[in-house]
């Protein structure tokens, strides 16, 4: 049967594996008590849960301990912000949730170069004795730039000695997002030199509202939500056990895949953007020129003159379901904030569309998919009269 | 087939509802989605997103946008105590997240008579001008007491109208948190009298950290969690889809079922209360003596001289699960806040069981669980020497 659809906005959400909903039924079902009930069944669904807290501790290289579940990654970053009360600062290109935390204090937005990459030299100007935390994300979700987080890592390993040898007491952190990463991209806490990682469900094939917080033993969180004292008391409530389990073993999954997976989805995105390419002079693909330097599954391109909200709805009829940038700022569709950051003119950035592949995407749909948006790019062109 | 085991604990959890799972699954697999996508299957999704917000908000006599739907009732009563910054007023038996967020303010905790229920002439004593929000739970978990939430409201009517006639501004809100009380007892914002409500999918036969915080149009909130603005700005992430429409399936079924599982469940309760009593005339029943006002469900006993927390053991071993709280502070075996507040000896608290009965609960259940509370209390006093 011919391919008549493809859904390609795996960086807005993916499904819940198989896999992951056959290890989350249980706890939505029979095994539903309370973890922190005094009695047998209660206290292996306690035990469950912290098996599952250990698996994901593991596959980042961490230990249990440092994790605080939390209801999905935006509420993660919210947390990692509230552990200082002075000055922090994070690079322009970030998601809407820490650009949101960082706005709500006194904080620097450190500009991106045109490729999306985090601008190191302006960033380390920036770094002030007065600084707390820095927030860069290890991978940008709009136009799958790669953040040179390791070396943001040693900027602020350098500013914190510098701190110590002067005698100084103030505190400086560096957090990372690693929620659009770690579908292709091993996260690894020791080698990252990140203080606080946040990670999401939803974005690795499990379930949505369901993310972490990791953290070095050198943070002390602050609590966001109050109450019956779990996750150490710095996030209270009782835990979602069905969606940590599905948690732990969607990243079971994307570990035991990744590196089959990056390889799979980059040739696939390289495939649909020689296809674009080769029709369209005057495109312009946004991120990094160098495969290394994006992630391997996300595709940013933009016809300029057009307008991305028509070609959705083109698409759509197509079959084909795209976003134009991170889902939240899409639905207003104001010009991304990303874009903005990168330079790239409103002109041409209002033509974007963000394709986003996943594990479930075939080099069939990538196919189809690109005849669909020649076609609906070429209409539209002829429509509002620009040349491409 | 005799029954040989009896789970009598659902004011800590309740299992989802075989018709709620069913009602979530689609927005698990194929209906996935985020939201806030730009084309026809994401619009599709949120469309059931907000239908799914409709029938909650339809069934507790609101309007949709006056719901906040949030990771669970814990969360939702941190939200209504962030919309203050003055002063605040909660009873002192209140849920450990109600007490924690006042606690973490300037605060009053209003005492609670014996029956453990909130003293009204305490409570409009310590109401001030500078009171912010007065904080009173539909019903009290751990004893079952409910609330005179009606009354209360009328006493912050009144402050509210001396306040507006003197020229005063600072603002005055009632939150209910009723999350215990949803299953078995109606919620109506327009007769609750409250300006905030609190409600929970995990005690209603939903999912864990699904809740929702009502607020009245004169109330406005303030983010716990910033980002990409969903939930009004209110509350940021992206919506757990197939959490809230389970939720609502959740509340459906709740409201068709609401009044005759409360006659059953009272019936059934009040059986486990005649068998024991009859056993053990030490025997002490803590809440309201009146059933009108008590939760149906819940039976509150506390046998003199024994340790709760071996008879939880030596009941599970006969398939009885039993709490003897609420689960958060039970799991730290310490003697409860509620029960101090009631004016209960501690030497009375330790030796309390909290059984709360629920939808599953059969009669054969109830007689199974009495016979075994029986023997493990007579073994238990005899081994420590103890008469009831």
């Amino acid at each position: 049967m011919a391919t008549t659809q493809a859904y390609l906005d795996y960086g807005a959400a993916t499904p819940v594996a198989p896999e992951v909903l056959e290890a989350m039924l249980p706890y939505l079902t029979e095994r539903f008590h309370n973890p922190s009930a005094p009695y047998a069944l209660a206290r292996g669904v306690r035990a469950d849960l912290e098996q599952a807290r250990a698996t994901l501790a593991q596959l980042m290289g961490a230990r249990p301990g440092q994790l605080t579940l939390t209801a999905g990654a935006t509420e993660a970053n919210n947390l990692a912000f509230a552990c200082v009360d002075g000055p922090v600062m994070c690079d322009a290109a970030e998601h809407e949730s820490v650009l949101a935390c960082a706005q709500a204090r006194e904080h620097v937005l450190v500009g991106v170069g045109p490729d999306g990459r985090v601008d190191l030299s302006q960033l380390s100007q920036a770094l002030t004795p007065q600084t707390q935390l820095v927030s860069v994300e290890l991978a940008n979700g709009e136009v799958g730039a790669i953040q040179p987080v390791r070396e943001v890592g040693a900027l602020v390993a350098a500013e914190r000695q510098r701190r110590l040898e002067a005698g100084e007491h103030t505190p400086l952190y560096l957090h990372t997002d690693a929620s659009q990463a770690v579908a292709t991209m091993a996260v690894n806490v020791s080698s990252l030199g990140a203080d606080l990682v946040t990670l999401s469900a939803a974005k690795v094939y499990g379930p949505k509202q369901v993310g972490l917080l990791w953290t070095s033993d050198d943070v002390r969180l602050r609590p966001l939500v109050r109450g019956g004292g779990q996750e150490g008391g710095v996030r209270s409530g009782t835990e979602n056990v069905a969606g940590v389990v599905g948690f732990a073993r969607a990243m079971q999954l994307a570990a035991q895949r990744r590196k089959e997976e990056a390889r799979r989805l980059a040739g696939l995105r390289n495939r649909l953007q020689r296809q674009l390419a080769g029709q369209f002079a005057s495109m312009v693909v946004s991120g990094p020129r160098r495969d290394k330097l994006r992630l391997p599954g996300l595709l940013h391109v933009s016809f300029p003159g057009l307008d991305a909200a028509r070609l959705v709805i083109a698409l759509e009829r197509r079959g084909v379901s795209v976003g134009t940038g991170s889902a939240c700022a899409a639905s207003r569709m104001q010009v991304s904030h990303v874009l903005r950051a990168m330079g790239v003119p409103d002109e041409v950035a209002r033509g974007s569309l963000r394709i986003t592949l996943g594990r479930p995407t075939t080099e069939e749909e990538i196919d189809y998919a690109a005849d669909a948006i020649r076609q609906v790019v070429c209409e539209e062109a002829a429509r509002v009269g620009v040349q491409l």
